[in-house]
């Protein structure tokens, strides 16, 4: 190989990245345990068995499947629901209502575009194991807290049943049959003109009286009464810009009750939540009989928002918040202690391990890791007593007792 | 499929499990970062061409080796150094030192047996791109810390140089050709008695004179100039209980200095930690040539003694600190109110999610999920303005003011 590569839809996180990936993970995290929602893992690699058969032949195009090195038939994840379906059924006394997170990679070998990749983040919350409108209405709220704790403050949080939109199809006329393939229609409605849409379903055998029946009644529909209660209990737990929106579909077809999806409107992510109720899907995956409620979030497009945009500049870039520099070889011992005493007293300290370079290159090195502080001691630090504190951004510069220079890294970072 | 599994060597983490392994590796980044380490990712696949012909044959045994949906040759990845030796070619203007960590899983069809999974999480520490003997130490200070961190207090941090090794080996009259059959007997004497060892060393046509030299030389070894700057510079910064240890030798044969291993005495078990300098490793396996230091962190083993020792006993089990019990249906609105204004206040709160459900089943499920508390809010709490607490641990409850209750589960946990 000439220059090595990673595959194309595989990325390496280098630090930088990987802080902001972290920040969000973690802001997540807190939000979904206040609501008391556990973290599971599952492995990477899943017997093939446990993959194949459950979302239909182009799913599997896009698995990656293959022989393990003791012959067995096996894949990587291609989503997180599957192993959570394989895990209720291999734990059936885990107590029930189950609520879940889970933040894993998943692999599918798609066409890749800006912010899909091969490898991708799934980012899961679920109850399994209750019908209580309770449930739905907590999703809506930790959709809404999480948004609210990465600091997108204009959100929609769309909410339809697919309930309401099978009895608006039959009252139009629209024979039964054709529900699927009416509702994949209209599911373009945010992309395409109504004209568009208008004109496709026509195509397909609806005549245009059911089409006007089906707008109307679409454009006046009100929540029924099970969904109203599923979003003023979410309201009530918090969730902020919860609207009923009866145009809203979601693409998957195992949804039984309310769906949910959530457009960032500034910054302009788009759809960033997709979710709603799943009453047969663990069933059907080969799970228990178990209810479901839960959403998905957008990991990787969070992040990748959130770096293109620099929404977080005042998110450390470095670790260490300070580079204790080495003035001279002879300086090397008094560098040293300092650099563990500021450790000891909780700044990250970085000590430049090399005493044989400029001081100037050292500084260039805090400047190229973006490390916001340098410390230096000098001969005339040293008899005065104090350390040199220079402020990389600012080139700022004075001279602190050891005391003040870590309350001055602790206050500043 | 009848009941479906995980594949052998492969694991689930459930709830509790994911408690003890996020508190570890929090622990961990902690003090890596305390050092200026920067956490990188790497991709869970690469070309195979990037991971073969660089540890042998028997390695290669262990791959997971396949032909991706677009027919690429591609494979797991069998551990962080190869692909951050491909990281460090595609990233040549990475500052240096290159200081990174990394906790991901890696992937070997090996036997399983205990703390020995098939995918297995690497703990992964080096400093990249300089020879000074600060990085070594600093890598020493950073093992110290990490196990004091954990509370692992009864450990040694074990140092030797294959310099040492070398010489003492051509010292004793062994001819050089023979060095590395030599190490790799020496290497078993933590398993094997003396004895036996000198056995081993015989049938390899080592001569008695030669092994009484070795022995005796072993015995009375002293740390070289360089490897006690190191391990001088290693206490300085902070290491506690590094030995040097002369009959250390380390199975791989890419280090080319110093070598560090460090064995935990309480709880006993055993080598936890492995490294060294490893000069030419990252240009062998494909990389720039680039000096580097650094160690592997044997993160399952901690994980699995912290779980099997209930080393940890006062580790939350359950992400919600109190569950909001529902009273009776009609009494469904304050509770839900109660667990808005708990979470809000920041006491990670479960609200049980269905009112039809009797007291005490809601009690037996906040015990199921280890909920340290448990809130109510009947008539009488309703009517005197308090909310009724019990600690689930010791039946012990108390009727407290909204305030009160809010102090008193933070001050609890």
């Amino acid at each position: 190989m000439t220059t090595p590569q990673t595959l194309k839809g595989f990325r390496d996180f280098l630090p930088e990245t990987m802080t902001i990936r972290n920040k969000v993970i973690s802001t997540l995290k807190a939000v979904f345990e206040s609501y008391g929602f556990a973290e599971l893992q599952t492995p990477t690699l899943e017997y093939a068995e446990v993959l194949t058969g459950k979302y239909g032949e182009e799913a599997e195009k896009l698995m990656y499947l293959f022989k393990d090195p003791g012959n067995r038939a096996v894949g990587l994840k291609y989503d997180l629901t599957v192993p959570l379906a394989r895990l209720m059924t291999q734990y059936p006394d885990l107590p029930k209502p189950f609520k879940r997170y889970q933040i894993q990679p998943a692999f599918r070998a798609e066409n890749t575009q800006k912010s899909r990749y091969r490898e991708f983040y799934q980012c899961d919350i679920d109850t399994i194991g209750t019908t209580s409108p309770l449930a739905d209405a907590e999703i809506l709220a930790v959709i809404s807290d999480s948004l609210s704790a990465l600091k997108f403050s204009d959100f929609t949080i769309r909410v339809n049943s697919r309930q309401i939109l099978f009895d608006l199809i039959i009252k139009s006329g629209i024979s039964s049959d054709k529900t699927f393939t009416v509702l994949q229609i209209i599911d373009k409605l945010d992309k395409k003109p109504r004209t568009e849409i208008e004109v496709e379903l026509a195509s397909k055998q609806v005549d245009q009286l059911q089409i006007n029946n089906l707008f109307s009644l679409l454009d006046t529909a009100q929540p029924d009464p099970k969904l109203q209660e599923i979003i003023d209990l979410g309201i009530k737990l918090g969730a902020r810009n919860v609207q009923f929106s009866p145009f809203l579909v979601r693409g998957l077809d195992y949804y039984t009750g309310a769906i949910f999806e959530t457009i960032v409107e500034k910054p302009k992510i788009g759809s960033i939540t997709g979710g709603g109720r799943y009453d047969q899907l663990i069933k059907t995956l080969g799970g228990p009989d178990l209810p479901a409620v839960g959403t998905t979030i957008g990991l990787d497009r969070i992040c990748d928002v959130i770096a293109d945009l620099n929404l977080w500049p005042n998110l450390p870039k470095s670790p260490a918040q300070v580079l204790v520099a080495i003035f001279s070889p002879d300086l090397y011992s008094p560098a040293l202690k300092l650099s563990r005493s500021l450790r000891e007293s909780g700044v990250n300290t970085e000590l430049y391990p090399n005493p044989n370079i400029k001081l100037d290159k050292q500084l260039k090195y805090a400047s190229a890791k973006n490390i916001p502080f340098i410390a230096i001691l000098g001969p005339e630090e040293i008899s005065q007593n104090s350390i040199k504190i220079k402020n990389m951004q600012t080139s700022e510069q004075q001279n602190l007792s050891l005391e003040n220079l870590k309350n001055y890294l602790e206050i500043r970072n």
